[in-house]
């Protein structure tokens, strides 16, 4: 039986080329870059270029991006040591991923005045609502890219010119994980002083993450230290992590500059968008990457351990929520709860073929009637 | 010319048995350790066995142990989320590494009443000179176990004691970096709520630590979000790295219990111990992987460069302060300037033969003389 990973951890496992990477630098170049001689200077000079890499993706200098143990940390400093007006109030989407939404739990648990903006019923967050929840007041605003449940891009360049037109100090931050190598992003045109990426969405290893700080944007490090990377995140690099999402970074670029993710997901559009027994959550425009189907009485977890069965992959939704029990994105896109019960999330990289995705399509589409005939649902 | 690494970043290079651990989790069991599926599920049943290896080797519970992004991340948590009581002073050591002193002038900023302890001329901190500041308002201790200068091991049972006899409810905390798999550790005995720990001094992977955190010792979560580790340390797990930690661990336990580490430490201690011109900072009991060796009137700088020139890497201090310019260790020591200025650190692993050790003391014999006559000093 061939394994189909349709997941979203899965889809991205570690490519060969940032597998090299990663044994390169653990098995020869591994000297500690904050060490003073030639050889570990040589190493320093590896991590700068790397950080040229990640920064060509997106439109930045080098020299603002700051290397992190992964998207959740670098979530997690943006709000930490990013909030500076404590007086001002906060402005998140409802659909960010668990570690904006719980830093911004953090702050609110604190005192500060968050506010929530529900995005619309196809799941995109629009200018206009947040514009409506932004006053002089606000400090900071954080709407992520491009949702890790449903696929939905944001006009982010749109919402930071909204902000900036009533609060311009506002700092604005954005979690592009799910968008990076994906679609095309430049932080200078989207107007974000904080941008946030992993490595291992786009086939790095796991325990990578960056952020972008925008020239000039000065914040106190989240860790603390020793002072690596020029004072803005200490403890000895991971250097292995850091060359493998470079080369991933690159090579995940270019293979999808040729990929037509929206042609897979649209088999799954066409198959379940329509009738009163299935719906999919999210609408345009989408990365493509990312489709997330609803099953009316179904339960998800049931439907992706049949999928398992067959060899199939899935996911339920963002990994990182499955210790949340309900499904506060769908939820707040206003998806019927005896929907999203029975929901699951369908990922695709650039390794994943026309076929593989028909395959997933029929398994999926089997086991749902099935279950329906065992269970008169 | 052979390479000699006694430097202590280089010694700790990444072990084959790490590097194959590293790379089966990285080609093999790719998988994301929070997604639903079996194969997803073996991943996390991986990680609970690294935990316990962690474990074993600190005579801790599986469950204690929490991985994080590097020591320094360990030492970050522990004084952001540690010190419950904000009202309660802070007692530290002036040995500490970077990541704890950082951490503890970061809280100092915020208005706590931070005390510093220094250590004895022999660069051992006291259960003594810690009672004398601690009082019934103490809220948090931090003591390194093993200083990562001197290779000093301080008593840390002893502190424990002396510490709770004045105030019962202090949080204690101790950086075992340098300690754990080199000398004899069990957290029980030592007494305290909270140890760290990093894999890549061990030979695994930089970018992967550990947190002890005490049976029933409840904290906040330093990186919030998905909930990972049951909710004590959000993000995706490093998989790679944690598993190339553990399987460094045990390779680096059994082969410490057979290396002679003070052995090593001896050669430079009687070749530069007495005398007028150079001087061994720090003394027993030793942990003997570190020694700390001054020049009275030459340039740390210019002795490793020289040493660099001759194959033979060694360090100048820790890696982790080349970007602080003065040493504060060996200042708190009482070390005079015109030797603490010519200073350098030497580290020694399992695998430094006692011939690696003897050319390099006579290396740094023959460049420290000839410094001095082409100097005059």
């Amino acid at each position: 039986m061939k394994t189909i990973y349709l997941d979203n951890a899965a889809t991205t496992r570690v490519l060969q080329t940032a597998a090299d990477a990663m044994l390169e630098y653990a098995r020869e170049k591994y000297y500690n870059p904050s060490a003073g001689y030639r050889a570990a200077l040589e190493v320093r000079h590896d991590m700068a270029d790397a950080a040229g890499v990640i920064a060509s993706v997106i439109g930045a200098d080098p020299h603002e991006i700051v290397f992190t143990s992964c998207a959740t940390e670098s979530n997690n400093h943006v709000f930490s040591c990013g909030v500076k007006n404590k007086k001002g109030n906060v402005v998140i989407s409802a659909v960010e991923h668990a570690s904006v939404y719980e830093s911004a739990m953090r702050l609110k648990s604190k005192g500060a005045d968050v506010r929530i903006v529900d995005p619309d019923p196809n799941g995109r967050v629009t200018a206009e609502k947040i514009a409506a929840a932004v006053d002089e007041n606000t400090a900071f605003v954080s709407v992520i890219h491009c949702s890790n449940e449903t696929g939905v891009i944001n006009d982010i360049a749109a919402i930071s010119s909204a902000v900036k037109a009533i609060a311009p100090k506002a700092v604005i931050h954005s979690d592009g994980v799910q968008a990076f190598c994906k679609i095309p992003v430049n932080v200078k045109a989207l107007g974000v002083d904080l941008y946030s990426m992993s490595a291992h969405k786009v086939g790095g290893m796991k325990g990578t993450g960056a952020l972008y700080i925008r020239n000039g944007f000065n914040m106190q490090p989240f860790i603390a230290g020793g002072g690596q990377q020029d004072g803005r995140r200490s403890g000895t690099e991971n250097v292995c992590g850091i060359m493998s999402f470079a080369a991933a970074a690159a090579a995940y670029r270019n293979a999808a500059r040729s990929f037509d993710a929206n042609a897979l997901r649209n088999i799954f559009v066409e198959r379940f968008g329509s009738g009163e027994l299935s719906r999919i959550n999210g609408g345009s425009p989408n990365s493509g990457y990312i489709v997330s189907i609803s099953f009316r009485g179904l339960k998800g977890e049931i439907i992706a351990h049949e999928m398992d069965d067959r060899g199939i992959m899935i996911g339920l939704g963002s990994a990182c929520s499955t210790h949340i029990r309900s499904n506060r994105v769908l939820g707040s896109m206003g998806v019927p709860k005896e929907f999203a019960e029975g929901s699951v999330r369908i990922s695709f990289s650039p390794r994943t073929t026309e076929d593989d995705a028909r395959t997933a399509a029929d398994a999926l589409d089997e086991i749902t009637k099935d279950l329906r005939q065992r269970t008169g649902r």
